[in-house]
Formats: structure tokens, C-alpha cells, sequence
């Protein structure tokens, strides 16, 4: 059975899914995407990603590749024919093909690209062990909010938190606050315990997940609180977690190098997994 | 008489030049490129541009896609094939295709992709008039020294120009200095008729033409700075202009309205455009 991928309008076998070397997201990453959760098949919080999509498109004027109601159609046709009960859809539309020039094009077409892969979801080490992070000043764009595929500074993290032997690394900002993670968001439960998560501005991606969990939180009637923390603040904090599509929430007990409580998975963590999992579960039609 | 690309190891017409979905340069921007100017169907400064290629891809820790030699003969086969006797080729190298993870990927090997373009050069309205620049806030990252395809913000910044019925656009840091534009480098003369450009850190690209400029400019013996200028100092300078691959030295004679001196093109931005294609003219073969 051939994996596909949806390109512009067909669906082809993943290994013969090209693009135009002159698409601008090849040449000027000009161009947004998403990721959404396939949990028993089901596109999990999938409206507020496509809600997400279409104000990244609207930042930078690039239309829409196909209408919104097409669009979910696509995808669960991809998700379908790749059999994909667990795992993530990719979607990319870029500004599309056009001769080389920084300025935008006159007419061309917007591109539309999406994958899909197969994933579990249990992870029960990472949570079990929880993961560590390591901290590198945020050197991005002053544009967080928009999920460009400029993503050059974020891979360029992601590899170096693999080398010192992390699972992510979280981004500071010139004044000691941390960001974000280079494809997460960052959190910490204070002594007090208190969940503390940076705002939605410029800073930072606004994650679905992230949103979902403050949800979680408020009708879990947990105390939180939206404002930045610096590096300091998190290692002291009592727990520290991150949150993505693809991570839920993952504890994590380590920054850079240092313990955060007791050194183990933090028992508010745990709970707001447990809440996002059956919140996923209950998703999924029945 | 079809115009070819060059794709990893193929010649291909053009319109059938493609590359992998998963090729990170389309879903990371993890890539670099150069333009090169063809003069009398010459490579104008194409050590030094190959150089920075180098520094680029070592930056990036991006491999060569193949031997230095081989990209001379590769991109002198294109320029034949194509006949390209005036205009640019463009080179661009990303860390190859895989499986999308932020991570570098092991053993993918480099994508190498290169195109042409006839353009000429003379653009005596341009001389005779000038251009205009506006000024934007510089919003992208912070290692502007090496040439990634990550151009979003430059693009956004270029058509916010094209917009205000400007040329291009000239970047502005929180301190109130002019980095560069969005695809050249900004200079300024003095009242006391001092060349100034921005000295070449990770605030800017060192633009292979700028460093052509500063060495005409000591060979003529002119007075050079290399240091930051304000807007402000931009507006009450003598004369403006941008310099790149495809616009040589070009005056500006408004910045965000103002005109510059008397508002038009400057002696000396003229005189060293002349030197400028003196010297490309002595660098084709005879």
C-alpha cells in the first residue's frame, strides 16, 4: 500500500510528490503550515487549526489554495486512503509558483501540500521519565505568531538541544524570558502552584494545544496565569512541562541540566495529559 | 530553444523542474543560495561569491552538494546551455530531502538547484533618475550574515515597498540604524563626501558587491567608513544608494519621501558605478 501525499490537486505516492523548484516556499519560505492530531482517525481540535491557518494566510495576503469546506474534505480523503487511525496531517500551502522576485506575484495560485504519518501517541517513557530541555536565546523574527515555514532558527535549535542530549530547547528572549520551545509551548507550575504560561503577542505561536490546555485548566478550576517567566523562575519552579500537537503534554524535569522539583514528572502535568487524553478520546465521534 | 534548470545532477527544461515535498528547504527553509551576475556570458566575483556559499553552508553545517570544481563546470554548463551572455544564475543548496523533523537528518544528501536569467544591466533610467526607498522596522532574525533562504520577512518588506511605490525597502533596527535592504546593501555619502556603509556583522549580509565597492573606493582613494547611520543621518546625507548583484551601485534620491542632496542621482554614486562596470567589463576574458 503506497503512502500518498496531496499536491495541488492529486493525490500521488508520497516518493513522486514534487513541487515547482520556483514555488516560494522553496525559495523565500513563503508560505504557512499546520499539524493536527489523528487520534482513532479523527482530526483532533481541528477547527481551531484551520481557524489558525487561515490567520496565518491573512498575515501574509496569501489566499486561500482551495475553499475551507474543500479543504477538510481533502484531508480526511488523505487521512483515509493512508489508513491513518494515529498519527498527524501536515498542511502547507505556500504563495505559489512564480519567477523568482521578493515582491509578490500577480496570479499565481496558491500551493497545497499535505502528508500524513503514522504515530502512537502513548509515549508512556517520556512520561514516566519526562524529558529535558536546554535553553538558547530566541535569535527568530519578530513575527512568532504567524506559523511560517521559516523555520531555519527553529531547526537549527532543535538539533542543538539533540546534541546536548534534550528533547527540545527552550528560546529566551534578550531580557532572560523564555519564549517558547522550537516547536512547543513552555510551562511551569509555580510553588504556589500556579500554571504559568507566556501570552499569545508577536512572541510566540499561539499553540492549539496550548489554548486547549488553558481551557482544561479553567474548567478544571485550576489557578493560571498568562505572563512571561524567565529561565530563573523555571528552575524553580515546582513543575515545568511543554505542550505541542504531537506532545500533548510532556513533563519536563530537567533544564539545562538542573532538576526541576523533585526531579520526576510533576503530579499537575500528569493530570492535564490525562485531561487532554480523554478530552482527544471524546473527540472522536462514536 | 527551451531554457534548462539544474536539478541535482539533471539539466531539465525548465517547467519540469521539481523537487521533493520533503525537501527541507520547502518545509524548513534550510537552505542557502547565491545570484551571481553574467556579464558577456562571465561570472562576475565568482570566487569570492562561492566563498560565501562556503561560509553560508558551514554556518549551517550544510554539506557541499558536490565538489567546488564540479558547481564551476556545472554552472558554466548551464549558462552555455541556456546562453545566457547577460543576466544572473542563481545557486541554492539545502540540507536535502527527509522525513520532516526539526532535527538535521542523517545522510540525506544536499539538494543543489540552479536556474538562469537574461536581464540587462545598463538601466540608464534608473541612473538618470534614481529610486526611492522607504523604511520598515528590521524584523527578522539575528544571523542576517548568512544568506538562508528563509527570505519571508524580506519579501514582506519588499512588497511593503513595492506598495509605497518605492524601489526597495531599507531596514531599521531598534536603535534607530539602517541594517540594509531587503535584497542590497545601503550606503550614504556625508556631507563631508564620506562614503559610510554598515560594517559587516550578523546585522547584515556582506554583500559581495559592497565589498567590491569599498575596495573601488580605496583604489579611487575615496574616504570610507564602515559604521552604522541613522534614518536621520540618511535623510541630511550629500548622497544615497544601494548596492547588490543586479542593481550595482544605484542612487537613491527619496527615502520615505525626502529627497536626498538636490534629489538627484550623486556624483559619486555614478562615478562608482562606472568603476563598478569598468571592472566587470576588465573581468570578462578577452
Amino acid at each position: 500500500m503506497p503512502r500518498y501525499a496531496y499536491v495541488n490537486g492529486r493525490y500521488v505516492p508520497h516518493g513522486d510528490a514534487t513541487v515547482h523548484i520556483e514555488d516560494r516556499g522553496y525559495q523565500f519560505a513563503d508560505g504557512v503550515y499546520e499539524v493536527i492530531t489523528i487520534v482513532d482517525g479523527h482530526l483532533i481540535d481541528e477547527a481551531p487549526h484551520i481557524d489558525r491557518l487561515d490567520r496565518s494566510l491573512n498575515e501574509l495576503r496569501i489566499g486561500w489554495p482551495v475553499t475551507r469546506r474543500a479543504l477538510g474534505f481533502l484531508m480526511r480523503t488523505l487521512v483515509r486512503r493512508n489508513r491513518v487511525r494515529s498519527g498527524i496531517i501536515y498542511i502547507q500551502v505556500t504563495r505559489g509558483v512564480a519567477p523568482r522576485d521578493f515582491r509578490f506575484p500577480k496570479g499565481a495560485a496558491p500551493s497545497l501540500v499535505m502528508t500524513t504519518r503514522h504515530m502512537t501517541f502513548g509515549s508512556p517513557k517520556l512520561m514516566e521519565e519526562g524529558v529535558s530541555v536546554v535553553t538558547i536565546p530566541d535569535i527568530r523574527w519578530q513575527r512568532r505568531d504567524i506559523k511560517s515555514i521559516a523555520l531555519l532558527p527553529q531547526a537549527l535549535g532543535k538539533q542543538q538541544a539533540a546534541e546536548a542530549g534534550a528533547f527540545e530547547a527552550w528560546m529566551v528572549d534578550p531580557d532572560g524570558t523564555v519564549t517558547e520551545g522550537t516547536s512547543s509551548n513552555a510551562w511551569i507550575v509555580t510553588g504556589e502552584g500556579v500554571l504559568v504560561t507566556r501570552p499569545a503577542t508577536n512572541a510566540i505561536l499561539n499553540g492549539i494545544t496550548r489554548l486547549r490546555i488553558l481551557r482544561l485548566a479553567g474548567a478544571a478550576g485550576l489557578r493560571h496565569e498568562e505572563r512571561p517567566f524567565t529561565v530563573a523562575e523555571a528552575c524553580r519552579a515546582r513543575e515545568a512541562f511543554i505542550s505541542s500537537a504531537t506532545t500533548f503534554v510532556t513533563p519536563v524535569t530537567r533544564i539545562d541540566g538542573q532538576a526541576i522539583g523533585n526531579g520526576v514528572p510533576g503530579s499537575l502535568a500528569s493530570a492535564l495529559r490525562a485531561d487532554y487524553l480523554a478530552f482527544a478520546a471524546e473527540a472522536v465521534p462514536a
